[in-house]
């Protein structure tokens, strides 16, 4: 199975303490742009890949959702979620999206947000969402952008008098262990043509690509943000399925 | 218009110099992955935007395309074109890819090799390009990796033993001067995000996004390629024009 470093107490800890996680969707640098890809909820049933602490599963409902299924494999997560909400419409279910098997044509949406980029078998996951779509459904996915995870020294370095982003391995995909919130994290490097293939492979159609970075409202807020437009951190995308 | 570096004295007698300028197309190292996106050209209306010396102009034929317009900015390429092509169905014709007009619905084919990166306005081409493809037409294109060409210094750095390509700049797009052939050379950086944004804004559909790096067979051929896998050195991406 993927690593499941989410149950890991120092990473746990760790992460519980990041912006994104005491604020939720709000904390979130990419979330506007990534709210501005989720096509109109109403009535429509979802389920949210990598759900964490539930945050998007219980936006979905605010937005019209009939029903939210929050898949993750950290119990850890899933408790916190469960505490966290207090609506029978939002289901959470504890699987490894390794193996996870979804029913087929039962969703309007899928929705994963940093998350496939843990997983190894990227491919198998993606047909199992194509399949798992109604015809016309969307797929809309966040991952670490393959420029920042591509690195065999993932950090910023000063050159001439600025920073640069030591690009190395692009095209060599697999395994990176980096030292995030805990020793040994291993996320799975691939390509932005390796992620719209998967895509496009499985019988989709990509209706957006986005490579996050900030906005100047955002540099008003966060100066520190800045160097992000280097390099983008989040790759964005979505993709529908075919109406046929 | 955009800069025609290709009639400046140096740089012509640089790039016609080049393997892939006396060797055509087996002299490109990503020509056997390009071609492997170009549709059977059987009976096709095929058009090149920046065909140079008309290499791919004169293949096209050999797959059966009925004719075949080669456009470009420099007459000292299509001066040698004209010369080494003895073909009544080419035609060659010296345009600004800024400001051309393309007959509606009238191609099978729009092919564009390693151009693009030199426009300053993509959208108002690839909206020409759309209009010009027959419904179900291909558009097939390759250009500088936007990794390639965001960096302020873009040539290898040695870190820490080996080499990496100082990335920075990749989200502000615009102009990038280089010393390539000859000084002054002005390249337009935009992102991947874009150029597949102007496909989708265009109404086509994204049918493939590949990041060209050399197989290993090429390695053998080549051991200096090597470091191309640490970076792409180009993007190749297709797309059809809807059928409705």
């Amino acid at each position: 199975m993927t690593q499941n470093i989410y149950d890991d107490p120092n990473f746990f800890a760790g992460y519980s303490a990041l912006p994104r996680s005491q604020q939720g969707l709000d904390g979130a640098g990419e979330w506007p742009t990534l709210r501005a890809l989720v096509p109109p909820l109403d009535a429509a049933d979802v389920v949210d890949l990598g759900c964490g602490f539930g945050w998007f599963c219980r936006w979905a409902r605010t937005q019209g959702a009939a029903s939210v299924l929050g898949v993750d494999v950290s119990t850890n997560m899933l408790a916190r979620a469960a505490a966290d909400t207090a609506d029978s419409a939002i289901t959470y279910r504890q699987a490894d999206l390794e193996e996870l098997r979804l029913p087929v044509a039962a969703f309007d949406l899928v929705y994963s947000s940093l998350t496939l980029h843990y997983l190894r078998d990227l491919p198998r996951l993606v047909g199992e969402i194509a399949r798992a779509l109604r015809p016309g459904g969307s797929f809309v996915a966040s991952v670490e952008h393959p420029t920042y995870t591509a690195p065999t020294s993932p950090a910023w370095v000063t050159l001439g008098g600025h920073d640069v982003w030591p690009l190395d391995g692009y095209l060599l995909e697999g395994p990176r262990v980096t030292d995030w919130l805990a020793p040994g994290v291993v996320k799975q490097h691939r390509t932005i043509a390796t992620y719209v293939g998967a895509l496009l492979e499985a019988g989709m159609q990509l209706t957006a690509l986005v490579e996050w970075g900030p906005s100047d409202d955002d540099l008003v807020a966060h100066p520190d943000w800045t160097r992000e437009r280097d390099r983008s951190p989040f790759l964005l995308l979505a993709a529908s399925c075919r109406t046929q």
